[in-house]
């Protein structure tokens, strides 16, 4: 099965909440100094290149499925961070869904169904912009919303994030074991900086259209995600489905780092065109004799 | 509704199959060898500059789907075609769907289903390379593919064909009544240039895997499926939802020319940012109020 690549920012599986390391929001300066902007960006135009190529030979080794899953709090990054990572790769090889409130026919099903619909075919590259993790984050921040879900029992509602979580991992491990490598980012902001970018946008017209109140409401909620972020992290990172915390306040160090990660992940998996058999060499020279025939 | 965006080739709307002019499988010469192919390159990369960023006021402006038909036989150029003009687009606002042999599912079901559940949400740009156009094309050629459709009734031949492009003008004038642009593109290579990319396919060993006998087998009925392509040209070429019959025998001009006609497409809708009204302003000006206290 899949193992996640190693990085200083993956979150080691089997580590309880309260165990979990303190997850900047900054990269430590010490690494980052090197790094201009100008330098930084070079950079990822490398990594697009490499993802697009990997991922051509991705489609034609037709063995494995990529599942991209990011989760961040609003103007965390996801929408730019997807746009650069991933526009250069093929769009006929990747699918991008965003999930955003259910709908009426989606909550008349289990939770992980609208989500597994989208799920990537082999040698695709899949990409959810939030996930069935809003489940255990907006839902355990608001609880109230699991009315709508209209559960036939809730349990106590330790016991209700625990099953979540149970199901979430089963989930995980079934597509793992059947060829769909699932890589978790959750891009890691402070609140100084969603502060800073929520005014920005405020400032500039263009953007207007793409906030709304109820991204200023959550914000009251912040300590309360931090918490649902730990434990989800917790809970459901794996070797063979990782989360990384990617620090998240400095754009283009976020989305460098996402790339190599991506990267690094498309390369483990030692991906070939297919080869040709001799009966299919055979069949191929009866092939051209008619092609050059017509 | 829509207007189709005039250009030298556009299938004028209205022609009787046999009164549709020839269309050419390379450019005129005249106006082509101003272009060479360093040109054609750099011209290229400003078109899916220029798409990249209609694309993003598509998704702002939210009226408008856009909906673009790939259809070509086999060698004509739609994969590399989609790969080139939409690399670069931002995969979040664009999805690509092929469609191949149709499943058992796709089957009990009409002939426009399984097309219509992939059709694009408002704001993206969907790409079909083939589409339910192989059911007038594909299934005119080998009418005995009938068999698997199970129809009620299969009338005289000629009444069939003619029952489904009344359907598929109908689902058109539908989709572009309700905010989807729809624009097809017809790859016209030449028999000769086909033979030549097929041979190309069998010398290059990377490529082999994408190569099947049946690809040849379909060359034999080379002059049924020019027929059909007129036939269907004709009776669905509408100012809703135009075809462009293009030549396809010169890879770099071909991606280049089907750009510029998205481009120009996209141009059309007069795309523009949402406005903020009085009402929105006021209430931004409590939200600047909360961020800046939290």
């Amino acid at each position: 099965m899949f193992q996640a690549i190693p990085d200083r920012f993956l979150v080691t599986p089997g580590q309880a909440a309260d165990e979990l390391p303190h997850f900047p929001t900054a990269e430590r300066l010490a690494e980052a100094s090197d790094w201009s902007n100008k330098k930084l960006k070079d950079e990822l135009e490398d990594r697009v290149v490499s993802i697009t190529e990997l991922q051509r030979r991705l489609y034609a080794d037709d063995r494995f499925a990529l599942l991209l899953i990011f989760q961040a709090l609003d103007a965390g990054g996801k929408d730019s961070t997807i746009r650069h990572i991933l526009s250069g790769v093929n769009p006929a090889g990747c699918q991008v869904f965003a999930f955003k409130q259910p709908s009426k026919e989606e909550l008349d099903h289990d939770f992980l169904w609208r989500t597994t619909k989208r799920l990537p075919e082999r040698g695709r590259i899949g990409v959810f912009n939030r996930s069935y993790y809003e489940e255990v984050l907006v839902v355990r921040v608001h609880p109230q919303l699991l009315e709508y879900q209209k559960l036939p029992r809730i349990p106590d509602l330790d016991e209700l994030w625990r099953e979540r979580f149970e199901s979430i991992n089963d989930l995980e491990r079934h597509l793992a074991r059947n060829g769909t490598i699932i890589v978790k980012f959750w891009l890691n902001v402070s609140k100084t900086e969603q502060q800073k970018r929520f005014l920005d946008r405020l400032d500039e017209p263009s953007k207007h259209w793409k906030f709304s109140k109820s991204d200023v409401a959550e914000r009251r909620h912040w300590d309360d995600y931090q918490a649902a972020y730990r434990e989800l992290l917790a809970a459901t990172s794996k070797p063979h489905a990782p989360w990384y915390a990617i620090p998240a306040d400095n754009k283009r160090y976020m989305r460098w780092h996402v790339a190599t990660i991506v990267e690094k992940t498309l390369e483990s998996l030692e991906l070939e065109y297919p080869t040709v058999s001799d009966q299919q060499r055979r069949e191929h020279e009866e092939m051209r004799a008619e092609i050059e025939a017509s």
